[in-house]
């Protein structure tokens, strides 16, 4: 499904490696063409990891929607990531007719999951057919 | 000490309710005569609370540190806050040499917790007086 | 106007001092009961300062409009202000049904325009029955 | 340089087009190959446009610093962009010892260069070794 709706960035290395009620792991494969010197993980990789696992949350909640974009994204780079595949796990924070927000967590695969790499905190816009049926009860637009 | 240094914003009805190893809780008094009609609660005393959460995080690792100073704060606005105290827990994601940085979540004292009110991150940038030999040992630059 | 809708930011000691097409200048007055030792201005007044010109901006294009609602905003501190009465100047980069984005740049009315003071963007969340009619016919959603 | 010091990024199609004093011009090239279904750039991709044009931007006033890394980056996405190059200016807003910041906006090269495609802003992290001396006696730090 991935796949087929974002062909670039899963080319890119992307993955799905979670998926909860309102949570979701992504996850950066480790591709030395695809880093700086030193092995150095770029930082719109990093971004494009954040960014993608908030897409997956939404996902949770919403079911598929190709049309659910970022509407915008916050990042702090915390540490270099070096030589390792990067997780992110995003959890929403809150779900609106018309935006859902979230925070991510980025942290390398073979290290402490509480030394970050990065963290960030975003809304994705939602189309406007996303109506209210479609959503949990217990969320308030 | 709180009131000592920081006159303007204890008196805008902050106080610190929890302090950890790496986080905090603030809370804003409701005061009726600080809000606006119907008793919203207006978004620079919720960037208000959620600063100085932030910085009884920092102090938490730190110790007293008046010229420790906001560097960034990005705050989402996620549901108006109505009629009740606030609270906002920070939780510090990265201690570093020159910046620290936590994510804050922002609720209502008489409500649900994980119904956030507000979502912030941000850093704060330390004095250069602030040597390794202060920070924990478990924390890189 | 700005009086009646936000009485509480009013007496904060913020008003409009221009309004232009898609850009407004606000004014947070120096008054030495509100600041921190030093005659430092708090950072919360500052954010204050560039909510409400962001508010003014959005003002110039829609109207009035006390339904409009801060949605997110980011504001990096670059230098204390100090001593002196701050002007912010909101330029709106974007308007469309649902919000409205601008960015904002605070200076000290005593010092150089290009001496920032804080750097802001941020967007204003739209209500509903702001329909298309009502917006320019040059922008698109 | 750019080349020598940002193969991945370079391979991504980025290029410098425009140097000034605090200012630069980036540019993504538009390559079929690289984007979502619809020609749609995907954000990631805007977002290391962006990054890239602050790191320009530090470098005409700091000189070639590989070192200089981006410590936090704030987009808004304002539209989607379809079929065409874009183009980023950043200026930069504060230079400081530690941190210079930077704001910026992508538009696309084919149309009206007031319809921002996105906007961000954020700050890059200087290198210890960044003394005074290197920069302009007209900035404070």
């Amino acid at each position: 499904m991935v796949a087929a709706t974002f062909p670039v960035t899963t080319e890119m290395g992307f993955s799905c490696v979670e998926l909860g009620d309102g949570t979701a792991v992504a996850r950066l494969a480790f591709d030395e063409t695809n880093v700086r010197p030193g092995g150095i993980v770029p930082g719109p990789s990093i971004f494009g990891l954040a960014d993608i696992s908030l897409w997956f949350a939404v996902f949770t909640k919403i079911g598929f929607e190709p049309m659910a974009v970022t509407s915008d994204l916050t990042i702090h780079f915390l540490r270099p990531a070096v030589g390792s595949a990067l997780l992110a796990r995003c959890n929403l924070t809150k779900l609106g007719k018309r935006l859902a927000h979230g925070e991510i967590r980025v942290w390398e695969e073979d290290g402490d999951p509480d030394r970050l790499i990065a963290f960030a905190s975003g809304a994705y816009a939602l189309p406007d057919h996303n109506t209210d049926d479609r959503l949990p009860k217990t969320q308030d637009a």
